[in-house]
């Protein structure tokens, strides 16, 4: 008998954040290709910007079901603070990028 | 009679917010005054980005105290999703910047 | 005889500088009254989004003049590459905020 | 005959650069199968900020090489203010992440 799979805030948008994901990835793959092609540098600082927006959602989309999550379960569980010291964490290394 | 002070999640540490509100009051009239007398653009940038960064610490503190009692409060008030979405559309645009 | 004002990259649009910063003043006091009412904390949050891309837009003018002016001068003065490394530590102040 | 490679101003580390987009892709890569998985959210938030701090340093990286090169060739070639007004837009959407 296996564990069972623990049910995370975002399980709902799972496959749509996987699917951005993928596009994600695709995009990567393109300024690789880009840069190797010596294509303009201008064009490649765009599809980074517009990588770094797709990432940000993909960021967003996972903190909006943690954050669904702790609010409706941080108290009966027990974990109110704790929660909230390891989210705010998140947010702050998000807003400073790392 | 008048109405009770509504308790805020920021409450315990105001005095620290409003000491460092001040302090990025006195940095942006420094910039101001930096600009003013021509000094070196360089400089200025380096000081607006303190200043960034000290707001950045201000709206974390303030974020921190609200989604502690969001986690605290928000199931027992029925009003955890209601928090959630709120509180993403504030950090997205703090991400953001606006 | 006093030596002459250096001419910066952002004389151009100083009053336009000047008078952003002056809002940006007014908006932190703002802010100050806000939490010292104990105002609602996202409120709080929205109003420091506010600031925060103002200042990016005085930063941005003033890098867009000095980047104008190390554009045309860089080469003529030989520091082209001591101006070029000088401008993108402060790009990567501003983006990492501060 | 071919048209000659043109010369960007990121040619000088494009070896890194490309090392470092595809270790960029490894970690999206790994960003989904965490996902796939129902790996902790702070987890994969942590790891998501990874990346955009990465990919901050790619931009940073072609950023500057560009810079370098408007400021030596910017005068000479004529295009001074056209290469600070490009240059600006592409600062503008990386400080606001697209």
């Amino acid at each position: 008998m296996t564990a069972p799979t623990p049910i995370r805030g975002y399980t709902a948008s799972k496959d749509q954040l996987l699917a951005r994901l993928r596009r994600a990835q695709g995009q990567v793959r393109g300024i690789e290709k880009m840069i190797d092609e010596d294509r303009y540098c201008i064009d490649v600082l765009t599809q980074i910007s517009a990588i770094q927006a797709a990432l940000d959602k993909v960021a967003l989309g996972l903190l909006d079901g943690h954050a669904r999550h702790c609010m409706h379960e941080g108290a009966a569980e027990g974990r109110a603070d704790e929660m909230a010291t390891e989210m705010m964490a998140a947010v702050g290394r998000l807003m400073k990028r790392g």
